[in-house]
């Protein structure tokens, strides 16, 4: 058994890997760090968590015995998780440490404003591997420190890597509108987050400047054929649903064949459990992967003949978090790539 | 492994009931009935299957070849399901039939206007066993037709029975509000029903003339220690949420002691996988039990010495119809109670 | 022209206050008190306010100027309003001050745990007039100090009173359900109230101890034609919509005849332009009155002959607080009783 | 006083045009038809109205006395309407007629599915003037039949057709993602638009296929200043909220300056009641529209330099449907164009 820790148990993503951890089979839930939290038991400050057996208490990352772990996921807020990770890396025996934050996906540091003045250890920065498990998944396996993507680049790579890294698509011509359900938010006390803001409501935000947009960028430019000369377009929104994420990006094609495009992608996924494409023209609603570690992908004609549509549908705190995390760290210790991650359902209404 | 078939497997119940059974350990899903999407696949009416293994084609009840099942669950509507199961029960050698709608749980059908005129099959009403699982597991364990309870009465019994059969609690006195997610309504096209209807909106309906109201009735009767004089009050409404329902009862004790209402609560569900009893005042919330067969039991003190207020929760699509229904046919057929049940997790955000 | 401050005016109840007086033809909206967000304008904290002629720029309590009001609407948290009404009161020349919190809705302080000590001032709680607009519009019209009901309260009262005061029910057994949006609980940045924990869910809180439950009673006790030997049962639940209360009463008729009590609701009622007594058995949505100063009350027979069910539904910012508190501005001050509040209309969907 | 008359009355539409002009001071409403609802009053089928003095009983078409009105708000369902506009053109005396349906919007039908063989009665369809209000004031001014606009395509031309008329973005490159509430689709019962179906889900749908995409490239095709190569992407989605639409627009500037580009919105809508430009990069909710006939419109910098973001606001019922045709009454009749709109304000929670 894997002995296993997790920094940030106290958030969403942290209530997540607990609940998916807990019944995984290769794995013994060791330690559950949260600062503010500490001293109390995880059933106190999540009730979805009432019924389940007893868990470690909570406790401050100062009480945690790192020694006792074999891996650890980071799930701490953007900013603080390059320190703790820094330490965890030069201090600890750790044999993984998976960080879900954003302070480990980039090569490029000088626009992240998450660290202002760049990231402040490149060399661990460097060790870094980015876990797209469907891309990375040989990096994955022998990396000691895991880079878990962000919700918003995992919906609009994995359907974008296929079309360019095959030189189908326009890397130029790139946008990406998508809506995140409010759970990617986070679970901070905040007045913008509140039911009475959120409810019948709908909104972009962060246009231009929003985090993910370098990681989804870096990505592209190394999967594309030629070096891109304008950035992706990526437009976010807020929805009024509490997990969910629907991309939908507008594409140009380099000849005017969405076939080509639709076996490209059912090529790239033909062996991945968690990455289904849809038949051609498929609605894709979020509702249809929530709770499970599924990214849906559909491919659209557009009205043009040269431009394609794609939306895909991830839940944000699984294939966006969580559970692309647990399936990292499957891929990393050579467990079987769906463990603890495959019997997840849909609960349609 | 048992052979199952589903009637009315369109419906809300019948995806619940497809989604537990296909990952049953002992049950081999045969066939799947629904009239009006005879020839369809499932995953064409729920996009929720759309990442399922292959199940079988939907069929009309005349399609469906009775002899190669053991058991039948019968969503079917109410009013329908009486002559549907008349016929199974007639006319197959089924070990097992469940029936989830409203006719088979009364032993006095005269005030019911589901069957006009008093059930036609009396000899087969007579045969049915009211499927509440923690009360009536003996006789499931060697029924042939079990009337799977309302989910209503689920929610509102539960707590009840065990202060009544103790004689804790005075007949007369109770009030039970109730209010249920939108999936408990069914999924056939409705405006009521629409999203621009309900959503931020709440109301109280069938005040004093609901059909669970004869049913929760009946099981008080049969649980007091004396014959009611007074009927319980019934009020339920109709919540903007998808899935849940929260009843909250307020009950007359009859001496002045709540602790000895909790030890009744904590003795009569010690064992009970599915039935969990919170310490004395806790906040039970629909949410946290969404996606579970389990229901969660709140007692609190009232203002005046001699009153409690009880809270429970079920998921009114698995405690209260297809999770309870899978739990009754564990009971029925020897298996372990919770088998295919006891992985559920909630998601909290 | 009446010259209106409001303090607290940037919660959810100071943003309908400022709507509603913005457009009311006798009140020039002077002075907007903001302690936290002084400096700011109102459009900046409030986007619904985007399209409006300017307002006053938002002042701390220290910066107004009281000689240049005729009237303050305080819509402090509760705790804070007693010491800044004593202030007003006392070193004001104010004609008019209506306070919005709980701090002087009560006659007996001892068991309100607002004021931890029982209310500080306790010769201006006595002046207080309470403001349920329908029952006290004579003491309302000279008062100087208004205590506006709680919105639970307004919305228990109205159905409540007629019945009381004309001897029909039983004032021992009073039972009410109580079920709220979620601006009721103000615009404070807070977990639980994030929309993730909110939306999906349902449950009961403050069972026994809600401080509403204290201004009720005293109501009651004031109503009832003898004194009440126990208390009434008052059981609040948040709701996932962010406005509206529905209220449902379970209460004992003295002898068994519905349509007296709905002749004396009908008759109390003729009059109030803001109560609206529905056909006896009608169906009463929050949705209804959303947006809307009225208050709609419905009658039910229940199962037993001597036993009635009542539900009535207020928006919870307006009959349960910015809009009765305007309409008893109306009152006190002689204008027509629904001046700026009588073309609300309600968006359906 | 204007008699009006509305035909398909017992729609969200015709709830809308309703609630407006039955308060506003030019008119008398003097017909509600509604075909499978004849017979019953308006309030029997939207709580809403509960409270309304009362109005003309709901009525087949067959049963309105055309010679009693001045104008008729036609909100019959697209593919019929084109028909009972021609009887009401050929049939009778009226003054205006105001078609909310897509059936007299385009100029060209040959690829309209909701007439399938093209428009009926072409000599009809060419004396309709396309209603949006703030670009054909003039032709509406002297219409007798004006195709009031889709909502989409309201929400979309109203940024884009300053920009395209004054030459400064491409018409070759222009990429709309909309979202609407699931008001815009009708009060038809469906399965899809159920509670249970739409919360906590969001999707696309009609991409590259929806009908509004006729409508908006005919608009962008007059405004351009040249012909256009290629047509805009319209990729439209279904919000879990009940009214209110959000287009997000990516556009390619010709020369790269956004600055030119603010100053040509804020220009074009100067003068304009319900059109607000925002300051460049502002925030803008659907909420903050909710229940008003404003459209609001900020304009953001995107990451390359020769793009720009825009997103508008609008309530798809009112500045999309049934406060657009009051504003087009009002034009075409010489009131001021704001009569009976400007009272609007938003319920911000």
């Amino acid at each position: 058994m894997i002995r296993v820790g997790i920094l940030g148990a106290s958030g969403y993503t942290g209530y997540e890997l607990v609940r998916l951890l807990r019944a995984h089979p290769k794995v013994h839930l060791t330690a559950l760090g949260a600062h503010s939290k500490a001293g109390q038991h995880f059933k106190d400050i999540f009730d979805g968590a009432a019924t389940w057996d007893e868990l470690p208490i909570l406790q401050t990352t100062q009480e945690i015995d790192f020694k006792a772990l074999d891996l650890v996921f980071c799930a701490l807020p953007h900013g603080q998780s390059a320190h703790a990770v820094k330490n965890l890396m030069d201090q600890t025996d750790l044999r993984l440490i998976i960080d879900l934050s954003n302070d480990h996906r980039l090569h490029d540091y000088s626009g992240y404003d998450g660290l202002p003045q760049g990231h402040p250890y490149p060399e661990i920065a460097q060790q870094a591997v980015y876990g797209l498990s469907e891309w990375y998944f040989k990096q994955i396996s022998t990396a000691r420190l895991i880079a878990n993507p962000g919700c918003y680049p995992t919906s609009i790579l994995l359907p974008l890597l296929p079309l360019l890294s095959a030189g189908l698509i326009d890397p130029d011509h790139i946008i990406a509108n998508s809506a995140s359900g409010t759970s990617g938010a986070g679970r901070g006390a905040s007045v913008r987050l509140l039911h009475a803001e959120v409810s019948e409501s709908f909104y972009a935000y962060g246009l231009g400047t929003h985090r993910h947009s370098l990681e989804i960028q870096e990505q592209i430019n190394k999967a594309a054929l030629s070096t891109p000369q304008r950035r992706a377009v990526f437009n976010p929104h807020l929805l009024p649903i509490s997990r969910g994420i629907l991309s939908t990006l507008t594409l140009e094609l380099k000849d005017a064949d969405p076939d080509k495009a639709q076996e490209a992608l059912e090529q790239a996924y033909a062996q991945a459990p968690f990455v289904h494409v849809a038949p051609l023209g498929q609605t894709i609603t979020t509702k249809s992967v929530r709770g499970t570690n599924v990214c849906r992908i559909a491919l659209h004609p557009a009205v043009n003949a040269n431009q394609i549509v794609i939306t895909s549908a991830i839940d944000n705190l699984l294939k966006g978090a969580a559970g692309q995390a647990v399936q990292n760290m499957n891929l990393a210790l050579g467990f079987e790539e769906g463990l603890g991650l495959i019997n997840q359902t849909v609960l349609q209404p």
